[in-house]
C-alpha cells in the first residue's frame, strides 16, 4: 500500500510538473486546490513547476503558482533560480514578475543597471561596528557575554561540522561550528592565540532570552585562532567538528551568511599569520584594535608616526574578466596548469599600483592572451579569502581576436561560442569543457554575459 | 600702430565669440573663412566659440566649428569642455555631436554605459611589460640606452620643473625634470638607490634618431629614488629643477601622461620605503623583479615557499561616494577637519577584508554620517599615490535622510542641492562653500552625478 501511496504520489507530481510547463493553468490551478503540497515539488533535476513555466514562457502559470505562496528562491541541479532560468531564455514579462520586489523604490539613475548582483562569500551577517574596535571595555564585555558566538580557525582552516541531511536536501553540506564562551575560555588565553572581532548580527536574534545578561545587544561575533592546540576538548561538545582541510572546494559548502563571515576572519587572520613584524623596521609587533591593527613595537618606528597601511590588514584588488569577441557570440577563456582537466575560467590579475580598474584589465588580458581589450565594464565583486583578494568582475569588449598565450602565465586561452557556454551551463550535449562552480565570480560573470545576450 | 591692430584682434574675436553664442552660423563660416586663427580664441573665463554654442544649444554652429577644425578639448577657466557644457545644460544632439569619435565601435552591452572617465592620475602613458622584469639582461640593456628616460625622487618627492609660459597659456605649470643616462649615471650606484623600471612608451617616440643604438626599440622609462642626494649636479643640467615640496597642490598641476606615471612610480617607491623588512620574520630583505618585488634575504622564512603578497607591492582599495538623497535633486557633502575652510567633499574610506565594494560603501556612509544607503553603482577609479590607494568611485542612492556625523571621522556633513553644487562648479552666484578640484574623483563624481541629472 505504501508502495502504491508514493507510486500516485510521483504520478500527480509529474503530471503537475507537465501542465506547468506546457501551460495549462487552469491543471494546473486545480491540482493545486486538491493539494498545495505539490507547489514546491520537484521532477528531474530538480526542476519545480515555477522553472518550468518560466523555461516556456508561460506568465499565468507562474504568476498563479506565485499567488498560491511557491517558494520563487529554490534551485535545480544546476543551481539556477526560477529567475535565472526567465532571463536565460529571454522571457522578460516572467522575469519583471519574478524579480518584482528587488526593483521597486530604485533611483531612476540605477534602473538602467541591473540589480547588484550578491557573489558567494559577499553577504554581510554582522554589522562589523568598527568604531567599537578601540573601545577595549566594550570589547572585553562581549567577549564574556554567553551569547557571543565564536568560531575557531587553525592554519586559517575553518572548524566546521558536516550536515547530517546532507544527503535529502540540497542544503548547505558543511556548516562553521559556533562556540560559545565555555567551549573556548580555556583557549583565549593560550600563548600563539589571535582575537578577531568580526560585529555584531545586523538582525537581533535572541537565541535564550533566560541566559542573556545584556538585555536586547545584539550578538557579537569573533574569530579565533589557535594554531596547534588539540582539538579534544573542542570535540566533547562538537562530535563531529573538524578543521576543513584541505580548504577548496569544501569551503564552497557553506551557506552564503556563513561564507561571509568566513570571508571576513580568514583574511584578518592570514594578515596576522604573515605580519606579525613591522615591515618598517623588522620589529616585533602586538595585535590591536579587535584584530584590526598591528602596532609596531619599536618606540622609534617610524611607522607610530601618523597614520601607515603597514599597521592595517591588507586587501589586493584583483580584476577578473569575460572578454566578448566582436562578434558578441564568443567569449575568451583560458586555463591555467593547475586547473583540473578540462575546466576553463576567466581571466585575472592583481591590479597594479598607480593603475585604474580598466587598465588592469586590458593589460591583463594582452600579457595573458594576447587579445586587445577595448571598453571595459564593471559587473560585480567578490571578497576571495586566499588569503585577502577582492574579485573585481568586469566585462570586457575585445578589439582583436587572435591569441597568444603567454606561457607563464596560462596554458592555453580559446574563444567558446554562446552555444559552448550554454551546454556547459545547463550540463546538456556533453559538454566538452567545464566551468568553475557558481560560487566563483568567474562562473557568474559568464551567467550575467549569456543573460545580458538573451536581450533583456 | 601695434595697439590699434591688438585692438581690432579683440574686436574680432569678440564679434565671433558673440557670433558664436546668438547661434549666427553664417557669420562664423565667414568669419572662420577670412581667417581660421578665431577657431580656437576664448574670451571671459576661457570659454570658446564652441563652448558658446555647446551652452545655447546652437547645434549648426558647433557642427561647422568641428568641420573647420576647432579644438574640442580645451577648457574654460572652471576646467569643462564644450561636452561638459553640452552635457551639463543637457542639449543632447550637441552632446552626440561631441562624443561622437568615442562611441565608434562600442558593444551593445555598454552602450547603455557613459563612457569610461579617466581621472587624474589615471593614464596609462606607458606599457608595463610586466614580462621583462625578470629579464635583467633585457632590463640592464635598457638602463643604459640613450634614449632611456629617468625621473628622480627624494623621499617621494618628484624632481619637476617650473614651466616658463605659464602665465601665457592654460597648459600644466609643472613637469617632471625627464633625465638621461648622463646625469643619473654617478646616482645608480650610491648606497639606499632604488630603481624601478616603469614600463615603455606606448607610442614610439624616437627623438633623436641619430644617436639611437637601439634601433626601433621603444623609449624606456626608470624611476629612481635617491634619498638625500645633493641636487647640486642635477642643477648644472637642469637650472630650473627642484623637488616638489610640500607635494600637494603642486603635484596636480602636472600634464595628465605625466601625473599617470608619477602614480605609477610614487606608489611604488612609497611600498620600498615602508616595507624594506620581511613582515613575516623581520629579516631584511632585497630589490627583485624590476622594482615589482622584495624577496626576503632569510632563506628558511616562510614567504620563500609559495607566493605570498608580502613579496608585492600594496594597493589600498579605497570607496569614494556620492551619497544622493532620496528625493534625488540633493546630495552628502562632509567635510574632515583638515580641509581647507569652507571645502566639502565625497565621503570615503577603506575597503575592509572579505568586504564589497557596495558593503563597504554602505558602511563607510552609516559610519561617517549615519545616513542609510541602498543601491550603489561603480562610476570610475582613480590611482591616488598617497601611497597607494586606488579610489574606487561610486554613485550611492541614500534610504534615510537624517544626519548624525561621527565627530572621529568627519567635522561635518550636509545635504546640498543641486542648486548649490552647480553654482560651485560654475563659481558663480558667490558659492558658499568650495569643492575638491578637477584633478580629485570626488569633484568628477559630482559633475558625473549634476550631467546625469541633466537627463541624459
Amino acid at each position: 500500500m505504501a508502495g502504491n501511496h508514493a507510486s500516485s504520489k510521483e504520478e500527480m507530481v509529474a503530471q503537475f510538473l507537465d501542465s506547468a510547463a506546457r501551460g495549462d493553468v487552469a491543471r494546473v490551478s486545480a491540482m493545486i486546490s486538491h493539494s498545495s503540497s505539490l507547489l514546491n515539488e520537484s521532477g528531474d533535476n530538480g526542476w519545480t513547476a515555477l522553472m518550468l513555466a518560466a523555461r516556456n514562457g508561460h506568465f499565468e502559470v507562474a504568476k498563479t503558482l506565485l499567488e498560491k505562496g511557491c517558494d520563487k528562491s529554490l534551485i535545480n541541479k544546476a543551481g539556477q533560480t526560477s529567475l535565472d532560468i526567465a532571463i536565460f531564455w529571454g522571457h522578460k514579462h516572467i522575469v519583471q514578475l519574478l524579480d518584482n520586489a528587488k526593483s521597486g523604490g530604485k533611483h531612476w539613475f540605477l534602473s538602467s543597471i541591473t540589480d547588484e548582483h550578491e557573489n558567494y562569500f559577499g553577504r554581510a551577517l554582522l554589522n562589523r561596528l568598527s568604531e567599537k574596535r578601540t573601545d577595549s571595555k566594550w570589547l572585553k564585555s562581549k567577549q564574556c557575554c554567553p551569547s557571543t558566538v565564536y568560531i575557531l580557525f587553525s592554519n586559517l582552516n575553518p572548524l566546521v561540522t558536516s550536515r547530517e541531511d546532507e544527503a535529502v536536501s540540497n542544503k548547505p553540506a558543511i556548516r562553521l561550528c559556533r562556540l560559545g564562551l565555555e567551549s573556548v575560555k580555556g583557549l583565549l588565553s593560550l600563548p600563539g592565540t589571535t582575537l578577531i572581532f568580526l560585529g555584531v548580527e545586523k538582525q537581533k536574534q535572541i537565541t535564550s532570552p533566560s541566559t542573556l545578561k545584556d538585555g536586547d545587544d545584539p550578538v557579537a561575533w569573533f574569530a579565533l585562532s589557535v594554531d596547534d592546540v588539540p582539538i579534544k576538548q573542542i570535540r566533547q561538545q562538537h562530535v563531529n567538528s573538524y578543521y576543513l582541510q584541505p580548504l577548496m572546494p569544501g569551503l564552497l559548502k557553506l551557506n552564503e551568511e556563513e561564507a561571509g563571515v568566513v570571508a571576513q576572519a580568514r583574511s584578518v587572520l592570514a594578515w596576522h599569520g604573515r605580519y606579525s613584524f613591522c615591515p618598517t623596521c623588522g620589529s616585533k609587533t602586538r595585535e590591536d584594535e579587535g584584530g584590526y591593527k598591528r602596532t609596531c613595537l619599536n618606540e622609534d618606528c617610524e611607522s607610530l608616526r601618523g597614520i601607515h597601511n603597514t599597521s592595517y590588514p591588507r586587501v589586493d584588488p584583483v580584476v577578473i574578466m569575460l572578454v566578448v569577441h566582436p562578434d558578441e557570440n564568443q567569449c575568451l577563456l583560458g586555463r591555467k596548469r593547475v586547473f583540473l582537466p578540462g575546466m576553463f575560467s576567466c581571466l585575472a590579475g592583481f591590479i597594479e599600483p598607480g593603475e585604474t580598474i580598466e587598465d588592469a584589465v586590458r593589460r591583463e588580458v594582452e600579457e595573458e592572451s594576447g587579445v586587445k581589450v577595448g571598453p571595459v565594464r564593471y559587473v560585480s565583486c567578490q571578497p576571495w579569502p586566499m588569503p585577502s583578494s577582492l574579485m573585481i568582475g568586469c566585462l570586457a569588449s575585445a578589439i582583436s581576436t587572435e591569441i597568444k598565450v603567454d606561457q607563464n602565465e596560462i596554458e592555453e586561452a580559446r574563444w567558446f561560442t554562446r552555444q559552448q557556454v550554454v551546454d556547459v551551463l545547463l550540463k546538456g550535449n556533453q559538454p566538452s569543457f567545464s566551468m568553475p562552480p557558481r560560487q566563483a565570480i568567474a562562473h557568474q560573470l559568464i551567467r550575467h554575459w549569456i543573460g545580458v545576450n538573451a536581450n533583456l
